[in-house]
Protein backbone atom coordinates (compact mmCIF):
# COMPACT_ATOMS: atom_id res chain seq x y z
CA UNK A 1 0.00 0.00 0.00
CA UNK A 2 1.46 3.45 -0.94
CA UNK A 3 -1.17 5.53 -1.19
CA UNK A 4 1.26 8.51 -1.31
CA UNK A 5 3.29 7.24 -4.70
CA UNK A 6 -0.16 6.72 -6.20
CA UNK A 7 -0.66 10.45 -5.62
CA UNK A 8 2.44 11.46 -6.58
CA UNK A 9 1.62 9.81 -10.25
CA UNK A 10 -1.81 11.81 -9.87
CA UNK A 11 -0.61 14.95 -8.92
CA UNK A 12 2.05 15.18 -11.64
CA UNK A 13 -0.49 14.11 -14.27
CA UNK A 14 -2.97 16.70 -13.41
CA UNK A 15 -0.53 19.44 -12.65
CA UNK A 16 1.14 18.39 -16.14
CA UNK A 17 -2.34 18.43 -17.93
CA UNK A 18 -3.75 21.85 -16.33
CA UNK A 19 0.58 23.30 -17.33
CA UNK A 20 -0.08 22.30 -21.05
CA UNK A 21 -4.00 23.45 -21.34
CA UNK A 22 -2.73 26.97 -19.82
CA UNK A 23 0.05 27.21 -22.01
CA UNK A 24 -1.91 25.63 -25.15
CA UNK A 25 1.25 22.72 -25.92
CA UNK A 26 1.76 20.04 -24.05
CA UNK A 27 4.63 20.04 -21.50
CA UNK A 28 4.63 17.03 -18.46
CA UNK A 29 6.17 17.85 -15.14
CA UNK A 30 7.38 16.22 -12.33
CA UNK A 31 5.54 18.52 -9.15
CA UNK A 32 8.02 19.10 -6.36
CA UNK A 33 7.73 17.62 -3.33
CA UNK A 34 8.96 20.74 -1.85
CA UNK A 35 6.58 22.78 -3.22
CA UNK A 36 3.58 20.67 -1.92
CA UNK A 37 4.93 20.61 1.30
CA UNK A 38 4.63 25.01 1.19
CA UNK A 39 1.14 24.52 -0.38
CA UNK A 40 0.00 22.14 2.81
CA UNK A 41 1.98 25.19 4.76
CA UNK A 42 0.04 27.89 3.13
CA UNK A 43 -3.38 25.87 2.98
CA UNK A 44 -6.06 25.78 5.65
CA UNK A 45 -5.70 21.93 5.56
CA UNK A 46 -3.47 20.99 9.51
CA UNK A 47 -0.09 19.90 8.99
CA UNK A 48 0.61 16.56 10.21
CA UNK A 49 2.56 16.85 13.89
CA UNK A 50 6.57 17.10 13.48
CA UNK A 51 6.35 16.90 9.81
CA UNK A 52 9.52 17.71 7.74
CA UNK A 53 9.08 18.92 4.22
CA UNK A 54 9.22 15.39 2.79
CA UNK A 55 6.86 13.92 5.48
CA UNK A 56 4.32 17.17 4.50
CA UNK A 57 4.82 16.28 0.99
CA UNK A 58 4.17 12.66 0.94
CA UNK A 59 1.20 14.08 3.28
CA UNK A 60 -0.90 16.20 0.15
CA UNK A 61 -0.49 13.45 -2.33
CA UNK A 62 -2.05 10.94 -0.13
CA UNK A 63 -4.91 13.49 0.73
CA UNK A 64 -5.06 14.92 -2.85
CA UNK A 65 -5.01 11.02 -4.03
CA UNK A 66 -7.70 10.08 -1.25
CA UNK A 67 -9.89 12.26 -2.10
CA UNK A 68 -10.03 11.77 -5.63
CA UNK A 69 -10.24 7.80 -5.12
CA UNK A 70 -13.11 8.41 -3.04
CA UNK A 71 -14.96 10.51 -5.38
CA UNK A 72 -15.10 14.20 -3.23
CA UNK A 73 -13.39 15.75 -6.18
CA UNK A 74 -12.80 14.73 -9.92
CA UNK A 75 -9.71 14.97 -12.19
CA UNK A 76 -11.42 17.93 -14.07
CA UNK A 77 -11.68 19.76 -10.97
CA UNK A 78 -8.26 19.40 -9.70
CA UNK A 79 -7.47 19.97 -12.91
CA UNK A 80 -9.73 23.35 -13.46
CA UNK A 81 -9.00 24.63 -9.93
CA UNK A 82 -4.85 24.71 -10.52
CA UNK A 83 -5.71 26.32 -13.95
CA UNK A 84 -7.21 29.19 -11.88
CA UNK A 85 -4.31 29.59 -9.86
CA UNK A 86 -1.65 29.17 -12.46
CA UNK A 87 -2.76 30.98 -15.51
CA UNK A 88 -1.90 34.47 -13.65
CA UNK A 89 2.23 33.32 -13.93
CA UNK A 90 5.05 32.82 -16.39
CA UNK A 91 4.67 29.01 -16.37
CA UNK A 92 8.41 29.25 -18.27
CA UNK A 93 10.57 30.94 -15.78
CA UNK A 94 11.45 28.23 -13.25
CA UNK A 95 10.85 30.69 -10.00
CA UNK A 96 7.06 31.57 -11.16
CA UNK A 97 6.69 28.60 -11.65
CA UNK A 98 7.46 27.16 -8.24
CA UNK A 99 5.30 29.66 -6.70
CA UNK A 100 2.66 28.78 -9.29
CA UNK A 101 2.25 25.09 -8.48
CA UNK A 102 2.21 26.27 -4.62
CA UNK A 103 -0.69 28.37 -5.03
CA UNK A 104 -2.55 26.26 -7.15
CA UNK A 105 -2.23 23.20 -4.64
CA UNK A 106 -2.86 25.73 -2.08
CA UNK A 107 -6.33 26.25 -3.39
CA UNK A 108 -6.77 22.62 -4.42
CA UNK A 109 -6.11 21.76 -0.85
CA UNK A 110 -8.45 24.16 0.22
CA UNK A 111 -11.25 22.99 -2.01
CA UNK A 112 -10.44 19.36 -0.75
CA UNK A 113 -11.02 20.91 3.29
CA UNK A 114 -14.05 22.80 2.44
CA UNK A 115 -15.67 19.31 1.01
CA UNK A 116 -14.42 17.43 4.03
CA UNK B 1 5.91 21.62 -26.85
CA UNK B 2 7.04 18.68 -25.63
CA UNK B 3 4.04 15.58 -26.19
CA UNK B 4 6.41 13.22 -25.09
CA UNK B 5 7.02 14.46 -21.21
CA UNK B 6 2.99 14.77 -20.84
CA UNK B 7 2.56 11.00 -22.66
CA UNK B 8 5.08 9.63 -20.13
CA UNK B 9 3.19 11.64 -16.80
CA UNK B 10 -0.30 9.81 -18.60
CA UNK B 11 1.14 6.69 -18.89
CA UNK B 12 2.53 6.45 -15.39
CA UNK B 13 -0.77 7.50 -13.43
CA UNK B 14 -2.83 5.17 -16.08
CA UNK B 15 -0.60 1.86 -15.67
CA UNK B 16 -0.37 2.82 -11.74
CA UNK B 17 -4.20 3.20 -11.46
CA UNK B 18 -4.14 -0.23 -13.42
CA UNK B 19 -1.91 -2.00 -10.93
CA UNK B 20 -3.55 -0.51 -8.05
CA UNK B 21 -6.82 -1.56 -9.25
CA UNK B 22 -5.48 -5.00 -10.03
CA UNK B 23 -3.57 -5.81 -6.40
CA UNK B 24 -6.68 -3.83 -4.84
CA UNK B 25 -4.19 -1.52 -3.23
CA UNK B 26 -2.86 1.95 -4.02
CA UNK B 27 0.48 2.07 -5.74
CA UNK B 28 2.56 4.48 -7.82
CA UNK B 29 5.34 3.29 -10.51
CA UNK B 30 7.13 5.00 -13.47
CA UNK B 31 6.78 2.64 -15.93
CA UNK B 32 10.25 2.33 -17.38
CA UNK B 33 11.40 3.86 -20.85
CA UNK B 34 12.65 0.30 -21.76
CA UNK B 35 9.57 -1.63 -21.39
CA UNK B 36 7.08 0.69 -23.38
CA UNK B 37 10.70 0.17 -26.23
CA UNK B 38 9.63 -3.25 -26.23
CA UNK B 39 5.88 -2.64 -26.20
CA UNK B 40 6.55 -1.12 -29.48
CA UNK B 41 8.74 -4.09 -30.94
CA UNK B 42 6.24 -6.64 -30.21
CA UNK B 43 3.09 -4.52 -31.44
CA UNK B 44 1.80 -4.02 -34.99
CA UNK B 45 2.78 -0.35 -34.90
CA UNK B 46 5.53 0.32 -36.63
CA UNK B 47 8.77 1.82 -34.88
CA UNK B 48 10.02 4.91 -36.52
CA UNK B 49 13.12 4.48 -38.64
CA UNK B 50 16.88 3.60 -36.99
CA UNK B 51 15.35 4.28 -33.61
CA UNK B 52 16.71 2.97 -30.38
CA UNK B 53 15.36 2.06 -27.15
CA UNK B 54 15.21 5.72 -26.32
CA UNK B 55 13.45 6.61 -28.95
CA UNK B 56 11.00 4.20 -29.28
CA UNK B 57 10.08 4.87 -25.36
CA UNK B 58 9.41 8.39 -26.30
CA UNK B 59 7.54 7.41 -29.84
CA UNK B 60 5.05 5.24 -27.59
CA UNK B 61 4.38 7.83 -24.88
CA UNK B 62 3.66 10.41 -27.90
CA UNK B 63 1.44 8.36 -29.54
CA UNK B 64 -0.61 7.05 -26.53
CA UNK B 65 -0.60 10.80 -25.14
CA UNK B 66 -2.27 12.01 -28.95
CA UNK B 67 -4.55 9.13 -29.03
CA UNK B 68 -5.90 10.10 -25.40
CA UNK B 69 -5.90 14.40 -26.40
CA UNK B 70 -7.34 13.50 -29.53
CA UNK B 71 -10.52 11.03 -27.73
CA UNK B 72 -9.81 8.24 -29.56
CA UNK B 73 -9.26 6.49 -26.67
CA UNK B 74 -10.84 7.13 -22.97
CA UNK B 75 -8.50 7.26 -19.93
CA UNK B 76 -11.03 4.59 -18.47
CA UNK B 77 -10.14 2.50 -21.85
CA UNK B 78 -6.71 2.66 -21.25
CA UNK B 79 -6.52 0.80 -17.65
CA UNK B 80 -8.80 -1.48 -18.86
CA UNK B 81 -6.72 -2.52 -21.84
CA UNK B 82 -3.53 -2.72 -19.20
CA UNK B 83 -5.73 -4.33 -16.23
CA UNK B 84 -6.59 -7.23 -18.91
CA UNK B 85 -3.33 -7.98 -19.54
CA UNK B 86 -1.17 -7.41 -16.45
CA UNK B 87 -3.36 -9.45 -14.22
CA UNK B 88 -2.46 -12.59 -15.49
CA UNK B 89 1.18 -11.70 -13.91
CA UNK B 90 2.53 -11.36 -10.34
CA UNK B 91 3.04 -7.95 -10.16
CA UNK B 92 5.06 -7.62 -6.84
CA UNK B 93 7.71 -9.93 -8.39
CA UNK B 94 10.26 -7.33 -11.05
CA UNK B 95 10.60 -9.33 -13.78
CA UNK B 96 7.01 -10.42 -13.95
CA UNK B 97 5.87 -7.05 -13.63
CA UNK B 98 8.13 -5.95 -16.56
CA UNK B 99 6.68 -8.32 -18.80
CA UNK B 100 3.64 -7.30 -17.14
CA UNK B 101 4.19 -3.71 -18.37
CA UNK B 102 5.39 -4.77 -21.58
CA UNK B 103 2.75 -6.94 -22.69
CA UNK B 104 -0.12 -4.40 -21.40
CA UNK B 105 1.19 -1.12 -23.20
CA UNK B 106 1.98 -4.01 -26.40
CA UNK B 107 -2.13 -3.99 -26.08
CA UNK B 108 -2.74 -0.78 -25.79
CA UNK B 109 -0.40 0.10 -28.42
CA UNK B 110 -2.36 -2.44 -30.85
CA UNK B 111 -6.13 -1.08 -29.68
CA UNK B 112 -4.53 2.44 -30.69
CA UNK B 113 -3.40 1.14 -33.98
CA UNK B 114 -6.90 -0.52 -34.75
CA UNK B 115 -8.66 2.58 -34.17
CA UNK B 116 -6.52 4.37 -36.56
Amino acid sequence: MSLEKFGDSFINFIYSLAKSQVLGEYDGIKVPNSCLAEALTLSEVESPRRSDKHKKGDFVEKIVAKSWIDRKITEEECVEIIKSAIMKYDLKERNEERRAIIEGFKDLLNEIKKRG
